[in-house]
This record gives C-alpha cells, structure tokens and sequence, in this order.
C-alpha cells in the first residue's frame, strides 16, 4: 500500500484494549494524553491533540509537548457529560524546520540568500491565512527574503519568535498523519465522589418487632444527612418470594412470618417492577425520594435480576428461564451448593432480546421515580456484554444514571465490568488490613491502567461482609477502617446501623453476620448517637469540603517509619488543595513515628512553614522539615491535615 | 448491540500495536500465546488456540491450558516461511461444564437422576460426531443415563474420565467468541542465526596499490568460510560519484586518484543498477555470487537510497529530487552541516510512486543476480511506510530476501523500522562495554516486546565506527568483544580485515577509523592468521554447532560474584542443546569468581554431575555444585561450555 506519510504514531495512552473500551473521566477533570511520534531524518515533527464532545463538530486542538525519548504530551479537560473523542495528528513542520535550519547556518557564519528565498514559499502559505498587522509583516518578510537589501533584517526576522509563533499557528499540515480516534465518557461528578449508606427500609421503624416503611425512612433522611453522606442505598424493595423462601441466619426453611431475602424478588404480589406492599405504596417511595433529593441526598435502588420460584416472570415468560429434560426449574446452583429460593435468568435463551429490554425496561421504571443510583448485584453471573449494552441505553437518555458493580470476585472479572460500563466497582479494601496491603492495593488502583477506567468504592463491611477484623472489635477499628476508606478513596460506603453500632457479632468462623438483615427485620434506635458517629460526620465534612479527597487517584505515600502507621499526601488537579493523612492501624496501643513529606510533589524546600490543620480536632501544627515526628493514640488513631503552604 | 456471547477474550500476546504489524519467527520455532478469557458466572470455560499459514485453508487448533487469573497458554510451531495467521476461541463448555456439577454433586452424596438426564443432550451432541467403538460407548451411555436400573453405571461412566475425553474431542461450541487474528511472519533460519564478514571489494587486491575485482574476492572465498563465517557483505559496488567527491580521511575535496566513497553512488558510468567497471563485469559478479553460494555463503550487497550529485536519475528524473527555489539542487544536510557530495531523494515528490518503484526496481535487480540479504544505509532517513512496502513487495516472490537495517539512531527508530519489517537491525552492542549495561541491554532485547520483533545483529565494529574501547587495543580485548557478540546474538558481524588484524588507529578524539577504506582503497596481507583468527574460528564452528547459540532470546545471566566477569547460559527450545558462557571483561588482568548456576531452570538439583566441555580449548571440567569456581586469564578470556548432564 502507498503510504507517503512520513511521521509514524503509535503508543498513545490513555488507551484501553486498542479503543476497544472507552476511559472514563467526571466533569471538570483532565485526560492527560501521550504519544510517541517518529519522523524520518532529523527533520522538525509537531503533534497535536486533538479533542471534541460527542455533540461538538470540529475537534478543538491542543499543540503536544516533546518528553524524551520521542514521546509527546498535552492534555484537554473534559466540561460536559457524554462521550468526547480525542486523537493525534503529526506532521514534519516543513516551516519550522526551515527556521530551524537557517537558524544553525547562520549561527555557523554561512550566507543564507539561497535559504532566504527558500523560506518564501512557508510565507507565501502564511500569507493567505492572516489579516491586518500580521499580514503586513509577513507581506514585508516576503518582500525582505527576496532582497539582497534588506538581508541583514531578514535573517533577523526568519530567526524570530514573531515569525516563530505565526509558524506555530499557522501550520502547514504537509502530509500529517493521524493516529486511532479513542473516547472517553464523562460521568456527572458523584461518578467519582460519593458516600454511601445503606440500610434495609423494613428495619426503619421506631417500633420494635414492626415492618419499617418508606414513611418511616423519610424520618431518617435528615439524621443521614446531617452525618454527612449523599447517597442512601437500599436492598431490593419488591415482593419478596414466598416459594422455597430461606429463614432467618439463612437456615434453608422459612418458619411461619419470616420476611425472607429482598434478592429472592417475585411473589403473587409482583416482580421487579412492583413495591412490597409492607414498605409502602409507590407514592411513598416516589414521595421519599423528592425529599431526599431536596436534603441533597439520591436514593439508590438495587439492580438484582434473578427470580424467586414464584416470581410472575416465570408463567408469563417461562422462556426466559431454563427448565431441566424433566421438566424441573433450573434453580441457581454452585455444585454442589444448590440455592432454591433464586431462578437465574437463562442468557443463553433464544429469547434473550426481549430478556434484556425487559430488565432495560425494569432499570427505565424506577428511573422514572428519580432514581439515578442502581447498586447492581452480582453482574459476574449475568454475560458481560450485556451490562455494556444495558448501561449504554440507559445513558443514552439518562446520561445521570450510574451503576456501582457489586462483584467481590476475582480481578480481571471485576475489571471486565467496570470496563464494560459501570461507573463506580466495589473493591477488595474490605480485605485489605496489613500496610503494604493496603499500598499495594492502591498503587494498582491508581498508578496502573485501572485508573483510566475502574472507579473504587471502598465499604469496610456490607450485609454480605462481617470481616474477621471488624468481628468483635472496638471503636478504634471501626474508627481506623472508617477514616481509610473516607481517605483513600473518592467513592465511599457503609452498611450503615450496623458499622455506626458496632454490631460485630458473627456466625461462628465466617465473614457473616449473625441475624443479618438479610434473612429478618431488625429494629434499630436511631436516635443513638457515639463517638463513631461523631468522627464519621467530621470525616464526611472533610470530604465535602476538600477536592483533594473527591478524587482517588491524587496520592502518594509517605515514608514513615513504622509498619502500624499509614502517611499518604493528596491534592486536586491545580494543587490549591492539599491534605497529609496519617492513620495507625493500631487499635489498641498509641504509635509513634517520623514520616517524611513528599517536598519535591509539594513544591517546597526544607524549612518552608507548614501549617498543619487538623480537620477533625481543629488543633494545628507549625512543621518546617522533610521528617516530622507523630504519635497517634487509639482514642483517635489519625490524624487529617489540610496542609497550608 | 445485542451481542449475546458470554466469553470475554483479551491482553492476546505477542501482540504488536493491535496486530498493526506482524511478529517474527524462523522456520521451526514456536509462537507461545497467552490470553485472557472470563466468562460470567462459575461455568465451565474452554479457550482454543487456532492457527493456520497463508496457505492454508482452515485453521489447526489447539486447546488452551489454564494459567493463574484467568490466563491460558497454547503455542505453536511454524513449519514453512510466509505468514501464518492465529487467533482464540472460547466458549462456555456446558458439556464439561455438567461434567463438573454432576461430580461434585456425586461427591456430596446427591442423587443425580434429573442430571443424568440432563446429560443426555451432550451426548445426543457426540453421537453424531463418532464412529465405532466411540459411537457404541455414547450409545450405551444415553440409554444408561435415562435407566434407573443401570443408575451406578451411569453415575460411574458420568464422572469418567473417557467420557471427559470425548467431551474435550468434540466440543459443541454453543456462542462461541473469537480474538481479533493475528500474524507472524516466519522467515528462514538466516534470519535469526547469520554471521558476517564485511570488507570492501576494491581492497581485495594481493597486489598493493591495487583496485580490487570481484576476482580478487573470489580468492578469499575459501578463507572467509574456513574462518566459519556465512554472509559476505560488500559496501556499495556501483560506479562512484566524481562531482563533489570526497577525499581521504572524509576531506571536503578529493585529491586526482582519489577514488572516492562507495555510497557516493551514481556518475556518467551508471548508477544502482550498475558496477563500478574497476570490480569487474556483471558476469563477474555473478560468478562470484554463484561461487559463494556453492561454499555454503551468501554474498549481501547494500542498498544506499542516494544519488552522488552526477548520478544519471538527476538528468533522466529530476522530479526525484528537490530543487530550492533560486534553481540550485537541494544537497543532503543537518544543519549547518552540508554533505555535497550526497543527494537525497524526495520522497515527498508528487512522482514518489515512480520513485518507489524504481528503488524496488533496483533491489529486484541484484536479487536477480542471486543476491538475497541486503543490508540498508541509513533507512532511517527515508519514510517508515516506504520500507514497509519496499520490503513486503520483495517478499512476495521472494520470501527468502533478509533486510539488515543499519540504522544506529534512537531506540524508538530502530524499533519501528523493524516492525515495518525489516529482518534484522543493527543494535547498540556496539558500544555496550560494562557487565551491567550489556546485561541491561541483552534483557531489553529479550524480554521486551522487542523479542518478538527485533533481531539483533552484534557488530563490535563498522567502517564508520571505531569505538573508543577497541583504539589501541590489545588482543584480548578483540577476542571479548567478539565472544561477546558471538555468543549473545544469533546475528554478528565484524568489519574483517580491520578487526581481524586489529587495526584501531582512529581520528584523534573520533570514534572513526583513520585512513578508512570509506575514503580510499586499501590493502591487506589476506595470507596472514594470527590468534584472533582462529579464536574466531573455533567460535564459528561453536555457533555452527550449537542451536543454543543460535538463537537470541533463550539466555538467562548467572549470578557471578565479579563485576568484571559475566556468564549466561543459553539453550535451544527442546533444552538437548545447552551452553554456558563465562567472559572476563579484562584484557589485562586475570580474574576470578564464583558462579551460580541456574539448576532449577537446568531442570537438576545440586549435587548432579555436570561435565562442562569448553568449546575452545577442548578441556572439560566436572561440577557438581550450584557454585563454582572459575579464573580467566587475558590470554583467553572466556569459557565456552557445553553442558552435558
């Protein structure tokens, strides 16, 4: 194939699987794009980003940068929602590269006349483009290049940075190539910070032994918000099956007036479209959400596409589902573990399309009650392809909509989701107890490609997960885990009554709670209030207040010379926010030791002043060094500064 | 898009740039795949590597083994030169998939009759594909599995392992997925395992004073192939430019008699396609092609895309090349250097078709005469997208032509132009002259993405550069450098004569040769041997020998307790070939180390017999530790051991 182009691009990053998926960015952030570009021979090479909104005609145009090693960088910021496409275009600079040249020739003491006249036609290109007082220099230049006269002006003027900058505005694109078109969508901000509490709605009544409803969780929305979170998240909200219905602890049968599961959905009463009739009517939710919306608040809902035996999908569209030769359901099964109370939609069912516009169907339902958070269970055992497809419809018209991906699974599955679509994924933090843990982690969530596309949400527990560390543990942990996740990342959650109460009883050796909410309604006093409490709004505060901790990918760990203590330094894009977390992962011994400050990242020298604020005790310190000594006690095992330079 | 597949193939390797460019191998080697594939859900997921060369009609396949997080690995062999294409499979497999919940459930003690049942349908699937005794065993397991009364047999026969088998032979791959395809390019043994001579035919003469002929050079056939070598490379043997020539020692004017630089290429007596008339006739070169060949050589000529200012193009085309404005003929330059004596081509000419073909016109001429290996100057300085199609013409109709890129310029240069096809390239060994920069250059090479495109040719010297360790050096040092070179790279080369019989004096403060043959014919006494000779010799003959030290990629770095003393090992793919290579730095002094030997990745444990046969010198040594001990004196400053176990 003839291809004249002489300028040779490859290596641009951010890229995922060859343009395969798109990256993701909220409003107001930046993609900082690179790219290596090759010409032939030693001539000048320019390369430009290029960018635009998916409802924008022409490509705005940024000039990159050179780095070493033929690498280039510039980076655009992203102002709208929906997708922006960027690209690269190179070209050898034919202009520049004559300037570049005379410029040498006359240094070394050459006559240039012949190089003068040379550089007419890069005028005469420049000529047509410009008016007013830059055509009347360059129509002056034209006449001085040609003008033996005039020499000493016009190798004054060929090696100028006026002359410089009309060549750098004015390019004359000589063969340019340009590089694979790759996108990026943008996500409204709560995409990448948010704080989530989750509670079941059935235990939301004041009264012991009563089913909660959504009148009763409209009392709760200011206490929820005064503690400072945005989002309220509840488990499935619609009838709850009654066939093969599971009892409390999870015992296989339900005895008489157990509630069951909210993911076994569909009775007699209705699927997933309907509410359960003990919660409210759909003017209570419909209500109850306006109101959350107006304390600044969303409701999220669950996503769980699966049946309970009785669900109404199974006789109007049993083809949706798959029967056995003897004519038995295909309960959901992990051999040789069998869950009778769940039917699992059968993707593979020539039938799928019309499977997949009803659960589209299902999602456009509750969205048309302002829900536009969906927490969306277990996504790994539904194909992957059609979470992108589900979430690209949904977002179409509601570009508003965000799913968080609950699979607790193995990585390249979790990653597969998040790059599938969804907006924000859970993450292994639960887990992750020990420092170089807890680092680890973080350096591949923010320093690999995951960056680029994998939103974390950090929960220290949730229904499904009572873990070892939180079992029987003080508020010092609850505290520890608490700040770390408020700390290190933009998305944030937690189960919430149970955490702020310190409910850490477990079935004996597993992460499971002991009478989880799951299998029964509990009652909680919500008019409690204790010191977990207290630190959880100074923490959400902090969060609202500071952008460096809206963000996750902003941070670098400090050196600190004890393997219980935790120091990282955040900040925001333009660094007008900057903040220092020390944490000790201690919860029961005070732990003392030096931590070393990023100065370089900070743009500081030793011995600059330092105002250290701490925005949970409101104490200060003045430090001026690179090492700083810390002491933290279990009583409140971390320190939050905002740092003032 | 409904895309209704449950399979997720990605991160497929080798991979370059998306597939943009091929990988390389030679006939007989394997192409190692891996690849991630995720289905949702817990099922059973089957991955299969296809293959197949150009000509092949379907693809072969192979099944994928599982590695850790969800890797598979399959690998297969190219036979024959050409491209092969291979791409990936997957599929959820329900039969193996039922195979592996019937187990379980077996082993928990459930009955299975509603999943023997099931199981029916898989069989019903085979049936149809088996013949004889494979079809009267599916017989009799479909009516077993449907009969209570040969339920133990069944249950039996369910979980065994014949059955398994029989699922793996005929997978029913129910919406199976596929990766993008991908292709290798496989070239001739010669590509990876060459080892070449360069001198200037005119300094071929037994007579001083004398221009050389092509029947001088058929004189030293003999002795360049009793040294071992296999490739003959010529500098340009076309008629030399007269206007603007160059003197000796690259003065701006030659002198009357001077006879000018070879890729000054074109005067009034032809150009490209023609012979500078003192080497002799066409007929003579054909000969000495002809003559090469039957000792088991192959002569290299070089391709030199430039005109000397009187080359007969710059009459018969001049819309080939560039001319400035005031009428004058555009020189080659890097400001404010000027190389008058050079004309580029302009490949931005509007002709730049006719130009291209016109130089692939000239490449198929020399190949006519039997040529097949060329070596390029400076492809660098033409378009990347020329030499691809400059390259993939040739190798239509004739795959066996080997492209050596001499380009000596940034890394990301030299990397793209063999990916655009080029067979092999020079590299930096040249001046890699510390253990720790060779070792960090050798583990670039060969285990990066660059080993699957990027072959090296090891030159410790050229005619343009006389590196400032070989000035004044002594015999060790030359041996080093090139046992080095010999037995890191499948690929080597020395300029002959001038290494041969270490000549090193340079330009004062140069790394370029005094009294370069570039500039002027010389002389060499080709009677005489010394001790370089015939190391160089015995090393040949190791290579020749060897597999292991044919190859590049298979090398491991020994620790050795001695920064001046450096040893790998080596092996080819099947390990019955397996060297190990110790080199003294130090042409000065003796030095001695201890060495650690790789037993794990020997596939022995310590305290195994190892009789270590050095190749050189014939001596043999038995080890049985992982450590041993080992001295080397400048007077032969290396080991070259065979292993045998």
């Amino acid at each position: 194939m003839f291809k004249q182009q002489r300028v040779v691009i490859e290596n641009m990053t951010p890229q995922l699987h060859c343009g395969a998926f798109f990256i993701k960015r909220v409003v107001g952030e930046s993609v900082e794009v690179k790219t290596d570009v090759l010409g032939d021979g030693h001539d000048v090479i320019q390369a430009e980003l290029q960018f635009k909104h998916e409802k924008d005609k022409n490509f705005s145009a940024q000039r990159m940068s050179p780095l070493v090693n033929d690498a280039y960088t510039a980076s655009f910021t992203v102002e709208k929602q929906g997708y922006y496409f960027y690209r690269i275009s190179a070209w050898v600079d034919h202009a520049l590269n004559w300037q570049h040249g005379i410029e040498a020739k006359i240094k070394d003491g050459q006559h240039v006349k012949s190089e003068l006249l040379d550089g007419v036609q890069y005028l005469n290109y420049i000529v047509k483009k410009v008016k007013g007082t830059e055509k009347s220099y360059v129509e002056g230049l034209i006449s001085d290049f040609g003008n033996e006269k005039t020499y000493d002006s016009a190798i004054k003027e060929a090696v100028s940075e006026k002359l410089h900058h009309l060549f750098l505005k004015y390019p004359q694109r000589i063969l340019s190539n340009f590089s694979e078109e790759l996108s990026v969508y943008v996500d409204r901000k709560k995409a990448s910070f948010s704080t989530w509490y989750e509670f079941f709605p059935r235990s939301s009544s004041p009264e012991p032994n009563k089913h909660g409803t959504f009148k009763d969780c409209e009392r709760l929305l200011e206490r929820i918000m005064d503690m400072g979170f945005d989002t309220i998240y509840f488990p499935p909200i619609h009838p709850i099956g009654e066939v093969n219905r599971k009892g409390r602890n999870n015992v296989v049968q339900a005895k008489e007036g157990d509630s069951g599961v909210p993911w076994a959905i569909g009775s007699h009463l209705g699927g997933h479209k309907s509410i359960h009739p003990e919660l409210g009517t759909e003017e209570d939710f419909g209500r109850l959400v306006k109101k959350a919306n107006k304390l600044g608040m969303e409701i999220a809902l669950d996503l769980a596409f699966q049946a309970a035996p009785d669900h109404p999908y199974i006789s109007t569209n049993p083809e949706w589902f798959r029967k056995r030769p003897d004519g038995t359901m295909q309960y959901a099964e992990n051999p040789p573990k069998k869950y009778q109370d769940i039917v699992n939609f059968y993707f593979e069912s020539p039938a799928y399309k019309e499977l997949w516009k009803e659960l589209l169907d299902v999602t456009l339902h509750w969205i048309g009650f302002g829900v536009k958070i969906f927490r969306v269970d277990n996504p790994h055992t539904k194909p992957y392809y059609f979470w992108n497809w589900l979430i690209t419809e949904v977002k179409k018209k509601h570009p508003d909509v965000l799913f968080l991906a609950e699979a607790f699974s193995r990585p390249r599955v979790m990653q597969q989701l998040a790059k599938q679509g969804f907006s924000q994924s859970y993450t292994y933090f639960t887990w992750r107890v020990h420092k170089h843990e807890i680092i680890d982690y973080m350096v591949e969530l923010t320093q690999s490609e995951m960056r680029e596309y994998y939103r974390p949400n950090f929960w220290p527990n949730t229904p499904d997960i009572n873990p070892y560390h939180l079992q029987g543990s003080n508020d010092a942990m609850h505290i520890i885990r608490y700040a770390l996740a408020a700390t290190l990342s933009g998305n944030i959650g937690i189960y919430g009554p149970v955490f702020e109460y310190m409910v850490t009883e477990a079935l004996p050796g597993k992460e499971e709670y002991l009478d989880c909410e799951k299998y029964e309604v509990r009652n909680w006093d919500w008019s409690k209030e204790n010191k977990l409490t207290h630190v959880i709004t100074k923490l959400n505060q902090a969060r609202k207040d500071h952008p460096a901790l809206q963000q996750t990918n902003n941070i670098r760990f400090c050196h600190i010379e004890n393997d219980r203590l935790m120091a990282f330094y955040k900040w925001n894009d333009s660094r007008d926010d900057q903040v220092l977390v020390i944490i000790s992962l201690d919860p029961y011994y005070s732990q003392q030791g030096m931590v070393q400050l990023p100065l370089a990242e900070m743009g500081i020298h030793q011995g600059h002043e330092m105002t250290m604020h701490d925005l949970v005790t409101d104490s200060g310190y003045l430090w001026y060094d690179e090492w700083n000594y810390v002491e933290l006690h279990p009583a409140l095992p971390f320190h939050l500064f905002q740092i003032n330079l």
